[in-house]
């Protein structure tokens, strides 16, 4: 029987808040190893733009990449965010080893086709180097990946961190019963955006396509939902989006995706 | 006997030019693994923290660090400088780790302590953890380290990279023959600062002390042979001083230590 691996997936709103994160990385660290940490970026970024006289373009919700904003993004996801996550795990005797895809050529990707948009240096990740995460796991090292990868020409690029979530608990279910948990401010999918209690506690595929038609999930739910369902289907054993609670405490309302 | 392991340690104005930078890239690449790079800052961190309206402040050439500038160092070495190295060693099929000390551990400091000058969050090193090292080594990765350590405490200390290097150098000496070498901008030890020709080839223990009686080594130059002689003197094999070529060409003239 293949080891359970637990990959958790935190987003801005989480990381934004110094007590809330800090508060997150106790529970982290109680999880038993092995497990991965990835972590988007938050809203330190844009704030460091600004101070830098730029103005961050989004297009769609998401981040137009120029060369200034990759260096922003670069210094601020992998640099400020990642080390300060991972020395306080230390604190906490988790064993983390901060990553961007480009260390030890973790995260392979490609600068996004342009279509319509030019999102500028947005990487579209293509493979993960899953024995290079076995090396860090095979040693008690707890990899957090920062939403940078590199196309191995020298490019680093600007990466979705639920896209990384999900390419890395496929890639990892080769080896491993992965159950990957994304973390948000909310307790779950809801049937109602302004009521917390209306945990929809089960969706498949057939209920997705339902609760989309009825336009329950919208907006930014839709491409997280994608990327949970894409999970499922490349062997990720079980997805869960919740509350960071709910890493330690199952009692509470989440979401659980099935196919 | 105990296998060769080179460490290469990179300074600012290396790492300010940036066809200078590359084109050391390329060399270090060619380098036979195992080896170790560690890089300094340079400028761009003094540069930051002007756009963002903060006055760096240095005491005797070394950086007082408050909150402020630890966030900009973070950033700047951990994150911009080590992940574009990392990316570009990558993009040379040399398989780079770019590490902090706090990730997997590697390396421990605690803040300096207060006597005549309060340095801020500058931090001196404790220990290097050779295991979590020798991991990365052992599975062909080639560890980047930036001038970050921690101090286990969830705390982010700037340190001095020419430290950094001699101490990863004496720890690594447990396991491997290391040799040690330290490039800047000038061809080695030189008798005359005007003269680029006058190296000094080989300096022991004794003829230092006559350099310094001298004062043909003063300044930054002090330190940096401290650093050598402190390596040289907990098991470190050889150690040399010179351009950025020194590591591909050894028939140019540079300066090598010795007890």
């Amino acid at each position: 029987m293949k080891t359970n691996l637990t990959i958790v997936k935190i987003g801005g709103n989480i990381i934004n808040d110094k007590d809330n994160l800090l508060s997150f990385l106790v529970d982290f660290s109680q999880i038993k190893i092995p497990k991965i940490l990835i972590h988007g970026g938050g809203k330190k970024a844009t704030e460091m733009a600004k101070s830098l006289g730029l103005q961050p373009k989004m297009i769609g919700g998401r981040r137009v990449t120029d060369d200034a904003n990759l260096e922003i993004v670069t210094m601020v996801y992998a640099g400020l965010l990642n080390k300060n996550i991972t020395a306080k795990l230390q604190n906490n005797n988790c064993n983390a080893i901060g990553l961007s895809g480009a260390d030890a050529n973790c995260i392979l990707a490609h600068k996004r086709i342009i279509k319509n948009v030019d999102y500028g240096f947005a990487g579209d990740v293509d493979y993960v180097n899953n024995s290079a995460i076995n090396v860090f796991l095979n040693n008690g090292m707890t990899p957090v990946f920062c939403a940078i990868t590199h196309d191995k020409n020298g490019q680093l690029l600007n990466t979705n961190a639920d896209t990384i979530a999900s390419e890395i608990a496929k890639s990892m279910s080769k080896n491993y019963q992965v159950e990957l948990v994304y973390c948000f401010e909310k307790n779950g999918v809801l049937q109602s955006i302004e009521d917390e209690c209306s945990v929809i506690e089960n969706i498949n595929k057939r209920t997705y396509e339902k609760l989309k038609q009825e336009n329950i999930i919208a907006e930014g739910m839709l491409p997280k939902l994608e990327n949970c369902f894409h999970a499922l289907e490349n062997g990720v054993r079980k997805v869960i989006i919740g509350n960071p609670k709910v890493i330690i405490d199952k009692n509470q309302k989440y979401t659980t995706l099935m196919l």
